[in-house]
């Protein structure tokens, strides 16, 4: 592992060419913190939350899923106490107006310009539309903070169709809006991102092993990613930082180049969240136990991650640099079940149908829905290092041996190993290496 | 195939009973026209975005996928036309205060009162929103009404990122916003949506052969869906009912139990969008071929599906009642690759180890990623009506002949025909039939 210094800057710079994220509206001057996602970076989204359904829900009789609006009704931002508490503290220097979160900066006065600051007034992090022509009070609709409201709401509804008894989940995928005051460290704090989020529903009896179970869990599902261990660190809230809705919380930690940040937040919310909803819809939405006849509102034990977080920690983690037959080489070290290409084919020249051999490589491959792709442009060592630059962990060489003996090289991107394999068992090779 | 008055009020309590769809917040009485995906809903349309990402996206190599922010920065809209035409006239009765579409209504008076309507004045159907704690015109943006103009903006740095070369495609699913001033048809037209966009670039010599092509690809991809083909057509737009951007376009339609209603447009959209992004942002987006170094804006024909239609038209075509055993049967015809619940695992009675075997059965099932429910609740045909309810195709019982030669029951739904079936060849049987 390199120095890491930089790495950010790196990426982005790498992110962008080879599409994997692009600012959002770039030829626009870009919005705020919001980013789009290229043809790469799509395929890295797609495996996080692929992997992510199949490990929370798919795989598990005692997890269903659910997929709520963003728009929801006011009325359960009241409940959640976000309208009276989703606020910062913000401060705007006299000076040059930027603005900033009070308890971001020291002193008085601005850090840009060193003007004076403001006094702080509090901001509510909502984003606020309207619904219908009218923009009034009656009319107000937030974009919400968080995807967990819509599994709360619904708690009662959804265990009764799916015949769920506690201890269950329910578990949801989709986009948050946050009015950040201050954003960066790339698509780290964005005002648009998408959670990964687990409520699970248990007795109170029961909530603190089901807390454990859940943390050790979420802790080795990144390691299953293929991040680095040691970059991953569990990290306790103290009393003073808990949410307002919290007992206990701790966060799973990665070691980012700008330091170790929350990747995801494990936390016991208690009956908060119900409670707040039966209070104010006046609905009777506690668990009726089927042995016991017990009614109770379940303990909610809270696993909350975000896409965009995991994505930038698969890249920071993958990213690298060595030196190779005398030159510098950057890539990506992703895992094989992760790399957004799997493997891409070369004709080693375009003559002697090495490119016709080579294409059907590619078709008989991308029929097992790999992404695998097709180069003929430039010098192998160049097609090489373009693929190493995205993490493909295999390339696959056609060369004047192929029509003698039917045998392709396979070229290990870290290794960088070449073995030859015969055509006839490629798939295998690569499916063993490609699914651990 | 019943009389089909009737269905969408029985497709919206059977949905909310079993947890196709809720209505959003629906403890705080909902909101406008917005909806939730319970756990089938989910599952039906996890399946349409999988399905259409693999035909459009993975197995192609002429398609890359990208995964655009919701919120752009506004000269998007400006220059896409949105800020200027994506309005209705809306009109207002001056009795009960109903608003209406001017278009939608016929003559001057209120059609729910009879009141006098007011003048038409235009209404744009974008949601505004403001970014950062200021609410003034400087930091207006707009939740995206559509995701196409999300790839037109990035089509140079997605081209040059992924080496496409002319024709080729971009594709995206998402979240898309209007603020309609009339909703309705149950999930049929809502104020947040989801859409499955392709926008294909081409020379401008080969859009009509595109068109073509596109227009027959997506035509059958509903009917590989399972849906039945009479209830599908395709409709040219009329020149007066053209957007402002198209050239030619037609609509996949479905026969709803309300009436044909759109799908899916596939449209030429000529060189309109890349012309005003190029106009206003004043970058050079456009294609250099590599062979006959021609620089030029391609023609883009845009495939534009809505997955929440895509799954109403799943439920709508599914629905069906009939007699069994002289009782009254409400069933979901669901194709067996696309219903919700693969199958269901009873014991026949809770002794004999019934119970255990019918749980490994499920275990064994549910490790190839297949949802498998157990159920041992209530009468065997009361647990048959249960599935046929939502569509789940097999369901698999353990009796009293299974612990003598490891075999059991797999009924089916449609013909309710039950075969013994070992259970050592069990998933063979189900795979033949769940992967045609």
């Amino acid at each position: 592992m390199q120095d890491r210094s930089g790495v950010m800057e790196k990426l982005a710079s790498l992110g962008k060419r080879k599409g994997f994220i692009f600012r959002s509206s770039e030829i626009y001057g870009g919005l705020g913190s919001t980013w789009d996602y290229g043809p790469l970076g799509v395929e890295l989204k797609r495996t996080v939350t692929e992997r992510w359904w199949t490990d929370v829900v798919a795989k598990r009789e005692d997890v269903v899923g659910m997929d709520a609006a963003i728009l929801m009704n006011p009325k359960v931002w009241e409940a959640s106490g976000h309208v009276d508490s989703f606020q910062d503290p913000l401060v705007e220097c006299g000076q040059c107006r930027r603005r900033f979160r009070q308890d971001h900066v020291e002193g008085d006065v601005c850090p840009e310009c060193g003007g004076p600051l403001s006094e702080p007034r509090m901001f509510n992090l909502m984003f606020k539309t309207f619904i219908g022509p009218l923009e009034d009070e009656g009319s107000v609709a937030y974009l919400r903070p968080e995807t967990a409201q819509g599994i709360f709401v619904n708690f009662r509804n959804v265990q009764e169709a799916s015949r769920q008894k506690i201890p269950f989940g329910i578990a949801q995928i989709g986009k948050a809006f946050r009015n950040e005051i201050t954003v960066g460290n790339f698509t780290f704090r964005s005002r648009e991102f998408e959670q990964m989020e687990l409520e699970w529903f248990c007795h109170p009896d029961e909530a603190g092993q089901w807390f454990e179970y859940w943390l050790q869990a979420r802790f080795d599902w990144y390691i299953s990613l293929g991040v680095a261990r040691e970059h991953l660190r569990l990290r306790p809230h103290e009393p003073d930082e808990l949410a307002h809705y919290a007992k206990v919380c701790q966060d799973i930690e990665y070691e980012f180049p700008f330091g170790w940040s929350e990747l995801e937040g494990i936390a016991d919310r208690g009956t908060y969240d119900l409670d707040q909803h039966l209070e104010l819809s006046g609905k009777d939405i506690r668990y009726l136990d089927p042995n016991t006849h017990e009614r109770y509102v379940p303990v909610v034990i809270e696993s909350s991650g975000g896409i965009d977080r995991t994505v930038l920690t698969l890249l920071a983690d993958a990213y690298d640099e060595d030196e190779v037959e005398g030159e510098e080489r950057m890539l990506l070290r992703f895992a094989p079940h992760i790399a957004p290409i799997k493997a891409a084919v070369f004709p080693l020249v375009k003559r002697e149908e090495m490119p016709e051999t080579a294409r059907r490589i590619v078709e008989e491959l991308r029929a097992r829905a790999w992404n695998v792709l097709y180069d003929e442009g430039g010098s192998i060592g160049r097609r090489y290092r373009r693929m190493d630059e995205v993490g493909t962990p295999f390339c696959i060489t056609v060369d004047g041996q192929t029509a003698e003996d039917q045998t392709v090289t396979v070229r290990d991107r870290d290794t960088l190993v070449q073995e030859r394999v015969s055509i006839d068992s490629l798939a295998g090779h690569l499916s063993e290496r490609l699914n651990p």
